[in-house]
């Protein structure tokens, strides 16, 4: 497997040095370290920080935007930024009103952004954090990985922040969230990482893996592969178990390498199950948000909505992946 | 290869019922017909028609909306849909002022957008076409593809149209744009036909292929891959020769398979090598516009642009592929 790059250590620079060469009024570059940050700094506003391993693109410096996130820091594909590198993004968002840091639920990020905010509060930066934990492939409440609908807090807390909120009160909202937002993913294919051109795992060209994490982990259970609404309705009869509430925004997010075409015709029996189960559909959005490098898959994320969120959901953002 | 779908033989329909099941305020569905077209009329304007064959999402459907194109028709895979298809686009675009066709250079759509245009008449719909043929791979200018530069007519006319402008003078500005729009494509994998599974064409995998087009046609040489530097510069060094004006939008176009990451450091070279050409970015625009399935891939379109050009790439739409 080849991919479009000139040197596997240069795979994120480059990425963000074109992200910011493509869009120089949205966006800056902090010197010298992959932190991509508002071009305008957010001045007395709550700033929210995301980021984590590169590979999920558009996120997270694709959220990084009027109403979204004022800095997303990008660790090398698929690993941790380092705590400095976090504390350079927490600067580059602070409008004088505090941040808030997003962080998925992986133990590398956990650890590190939270030793950057213990060195941005030697600095007198007000920081707070909260953990999205939205996949129920894994069991444990503890141990649920943070996926697709960490962008459903971005895009929220990023609007409640932009209305002029408090760090408390953007917290508070992040925390809605995520207390009802739950996602479930699949993939056809592998994705390949760029250092080695190997597979993240195997998969046998008639099995799929379903549970996947957005980094190729092992999921719940790998079988035959089916045809889309067979996939679908298993998918939905787990998702629904943990979302009561029926009036939801859905997201069917592409893992990086899957065409629209398959995303929309996705998209079309998720509604009509969700419609079996009772549900009402009040948002839907179809596309790439939180990716696998080139993995062939998606995931299917179930937000619980009632008019707060809804008004946070349609507010405008400038930012590019949302 | 498997594909996220049902059946072969409904992955349009399903693919455009999923569209509009996702988009109701945006879309609607043509009855009984793969056509998508705008949910509030279009009014005493002209409306623009696209289309073709499907697999090259989200081009045409998703370019239907305020200041783009008026309606979408989605024939079958990689294959131009009937004279009667188009007739029903046709209908569903008129406001009263005129429709404009917007094609494709192929053999098939052409003739078949052309019968439409005749049985339209005949329904005392006043219809004119332009033809788009920005592939610089080919050699013989009659004979050249369109492809991703069709997105900028979409673009551009569907902006004078939505401001008003008469059916000769949307025209003219789309000739406009096709006189000066110039592209070049290249893919690293194939593509792969959902009733078959079976690949449009065979590359090996250290292998690429250079001016490739939309639907895997064969392209100007075959050879051993490259790092994205200096693919960028063999494609460019070709484009360049054929856009004397300095001043350009510029595409970095994903064919369907390719991560946003690998799109956003291709997009850095492109923008350094434009620069070493003496060429003066005046817009950017990365991503998936004018796909090929789940080929891996991308092409490079320049623009040349004035005033009255970057003004109506500006105006506002809702269009959401753009």
């Amino acid at each position: 497997m080849h991919k479009l790059m000139k040197d596997s250590n240069r795979f994120v620079s480059d990425m963000v040095d074109g992200l910011v060469l493509a869009h120089p009024d949205l966006y800056k570059k902090v010197e010298g370290v992959n932190v991509v940050a508002r071009k305008v700094p957010l001045d007395g506003k709550v700033g929210l920080v995301s980021g984590g391993g590169s590979g999920h693109e558009p996120a997270h410096a694709g959220f990084v935007g009027d109403g979204m996130l004022a800095a997303a820091v990008c660790g090398e594909v698929f690993t941790s930024p380092t705590p400095d590198m976090v504390l350079e993004g927490i600067k580059a968002a602070h409008g004088g009103k505090g941040v808030l840091l997003v962080v998925k639920n992986y133990s590398g990020d956990v650890m590190n952004f939270d030793m950057a905010k213990e060195l941005a509060e030697l600095e007198d930066i007000e920081v707070d954090t909260v953990v999205v934990n939205d996949d129920i492939a894994i069991k444990k409440e503890e141990d649920r990985r943070g996926v697709a609908g960490t962008v459903f807090v971005h895009k929220i807390a990023g609007a409640a922040a932009a209305e002029g909120k408090s760090l408390s009160e953007v917290k508070a909202v992040a925390e809605k969230v995520i207390q009802g937002v739950r996602s479930i993913g699949m993939a056809l294919s592998p994705c390949y990482m760029p250092e080695s051109g190997k597979p993240g795992f195997e998969l046998h060209d008639d099995e799929m893996e379903i549970g996947i994490g957005i980094h190729g982990e092992k999921g719940l259970e790998r079988k035959a592969v089916a045809s889309v609404d067979a996939i679908v309705k298993e998918l939905l009869d787990r998702l629904t178990k943990e979302v009561p509430d029926k009036k939801v925004a859905v997201m069917v997010n592409g893992m990086g390498g899957t065409p629209e075409s398959e995303l929309y015709i996705t998209y079309k029996y998720v509604a009509e199950e969700l419609q079996a189960h009772g549900y009402e559909i009040a948002r839907s959005f179809v596309g790439n948000y939180m990716t696998s490098l080139e993995m062939h898959g998606f995931s299917i994320t179930l937000l619980p909505v009632d008019d707060e969120l809804l008004g946070y959901l349609d507010a405008e953002t400038k930012a590019i992946g949302f």
